[in-house]
């Protein structure tokens, strides 16, 4: 047979790269200076910790105790008293039985999707979860079926239609975002565990952007929908948006957690989170737990900012956590408006495929607790001033 | 048809837990103090610069002046200056035009190999590759064909077949570790990479074990074998190990990191790595290219460990690195071990199923530039005192 493959084995990168270009969809890295002059409504920093100085001396003071990593596997020399206690006190402020701290909310979420799942098992995921969920379904060799989004009744008939055809016993996950990350819409967890409950069916949550956020003083979306230490519920979060740090954890029954000890990849063969983002962590849920109006002020202004970009004839999505998600009518012109916004002062997220499921591209808003009232009207004046005309 | 399914969804969980605690293969947590009176020869902290406090200051300062968290993917807010000049640092030493930072090591190799082939691609894979590896050759969707260990032969027979056996232009990777995690040893990388060559095949070299190890300075295996900057070779590096930090990069030519910046998604979806962590791993860089001795270093204490250990008749794997790999019996006898060489004040790693691809049992002890040459007989008395008798 002919040959026809080209020397250079990266040639195909080079097209990849013209076709970005001609759909004007390249990203670049910028990096950003520590002492940024912008009004930051981009990043994922909701309770406003990341730069608190008792956040900030905590992880400096980890580092100088326990070092600058963690030095190896959780299960060999990683895992420390300092993760132990981030542990004990996430699983106790979350009301769940046990905690398991990954270095990221992706690692996270890999372990608990696929050790939870496996070859012989159905996957029921929600169209709009995250791509670490999606990647934990990819990973866990199951039947996977994505139900559409945010639908109790389509998960509850994907139940019956699995039991149905069934005759012997399988392990069936229900997976989702508790709040989505692209429009901040919530989901509707108690249907989904009546659903799964009504089915034998196990529910994983990630409450990426509702733990610190949602429920009383900050507890998560699954303890303000009653599902805090369920049995059958695995919640995951992320110790760097409410917290302001880095890492992942899994919450959950504690023989789930053991069995993720024993058998998730991205646990085992990982090193352990490095003691500086675990002592800011546990400073951070220190800190909310002091200063429980954190949650709801990160809250008040996701519903204020809203309000006022509603008000100015703009298309943006009711916000059920701290993320104000606001349409823009084309990749390019969104790229454009962020980029206006930021010449006027203003920082915010700009969401284009293939970032976003269904293709539309939009501003993506992050709510701070720390914004003032004065803050909160400049960035709405910002964005509003900037909007492309229709 | 009838329905038996259980109302607990976890159930299954209880028999794998009894099944692991029959064969002797549970795993548990055991959180160290910050100051053990072990000796550590179970992490993989190679130079002794975990606890360097020229390094765990640096992460002190870069939490101070950045934040304790990045607060966003790189493409969002997530990306600093400081990871920028890591970034730069990082690939001038290593000699590639370009590199990536990663919240994990973990997360590097699922961009590299996802990203690098795809559903259409043909990924050959060492048997002994990493977990990571292996991931990411689940998460690419490529066809993956497992390849003998450190075969370059086998290698260049299966590269032959697929282009014998195709009639168009694909995407091929070959993807190994430079030095295997288990038993030290190290990839034949100029027989890879001539093979690659030979048949327009791009090479993916994991150097987790290698960089701040091998070659000049500790400029990792590749530099050593002649492939820094080759324009057809992709490395991946972990910041959590000789350099005593968290996290990961990948290097290589500067069109492959603006793909990846573009397509992978461990590096779109994830936070950015935590300044601390960037800090520190820079504040490490700087250690070592003052202080090269320490690369050579951790070379002659594994040397020094293997000839010690080998001498008494244990068997042994002569060390490539920094890591020395010594056989046990049984999976129970080399738990037995790890905790007689524990009682004698000794911290070993302890291999076994599933952690271990030929099912054979390990103790693997990490040599520490840092061990004084007493540490290094006090470490080889205790391992040798402890053997299992045959």
């Amino acid at each position: 047979m002919p040959q026809d493959r080209h020397d250079d084995p990266f040639e195909w990168i080079d097209e990849q790269s013209e076709r970005r270009r001609r759909a004007g969809l390249v990203r670049t890295l910028t990096p950003r200076p520590a002492d940024s002059p912008l009004l930051d409504l981009a990043g994922n920093d909701y309770l406003g910790l990341a730069r608190h100085p008792e956040v900030t001396a905590a992880a400096g003071a980890a580092a100088a105790r326990w070092g600058a990593g963690s030095t190896g596997s959780r299960l060999v020399t990683g895992h420390t008293e300092l993760h132990a206690a981030l542990e004990a006190e996430l699983a106790a402020f979350c009301g769940f039985e046990a905690a398991l701290v990954f270095s990221s909310g992706y690692a996270a979420n890999l372990a608990a999707v696929a050790a939870l799942s496996g070859r012989d098992a159905l996957v029921l995921s929600d169209a709009g979860n995250h791509a670490s969920l999606i990647d934990g379904c990819r990973l866990s060799r199951a039947e996977v079926a994505v139900v559409p989004h945010a639908d109790p009744e389509a998960v509850r008939k994907a139940l019956e239609t699995a039991s149905r055809t069934e005759t012997t016993s399988r392990r069936v996950l229900v997976v989702t975002d508790s709040v989505f990350s692209v429009d901040g819409d919530a989901a509707p967890l108690p249907g989904l565990a009546a659903a799964c409950r009504a089915h034998g069916a196990a529910l994983v949550v990630d409450d990426a952007h509702g733990f610190g956020v949602l429920g009383d003083g900050g507890r998560g979306a699954p303890y303000a929908a009653g599902l805090a230490g369920a049995p059958d519920v695995v919640v995951t979060v992320t110790l760097s948006k409410a917290l302001g740090s880095q890492g992942g954890a899994v919450l959950g029954p504690a023989r789930v957690i053991e069995h993720l000890v024993n058998s998730a990849r991205t646990f085992i063969f990982d090193t352990g989170l490095n003691p500086a983002a675990v002592g800011a962590a546990q400073a951070s849920l220190r800190l909310l737990r002091r200063e429980p109006e954190r949650a709801e002020r990160a809250r008040a202004v996701a519903t204020a900012l809203y309000e006022r970009l509603t008000a100015a004839g703009l298309s943006a999505v009711r916000p059920d956590a701290s993320v104000v998600s606001v349409r823009a009518p084309s990749p390019e012109r969104a790229v454009r408006w962020a980029a206006d916004c930021r010449a006027a002062g203003l920082a915010v997220g700009c969401f284009r495929p293939p970032s976003v499921p269904d293709g539309i591209s939009r501003l993506r808003l992050t709510a701070r607790a720390d914004l003032t009232d004065q803050q909160i009207e400049e960035a709405a004046d910002a964005v509003v001033r900037t909007a492309p005309t229709a």
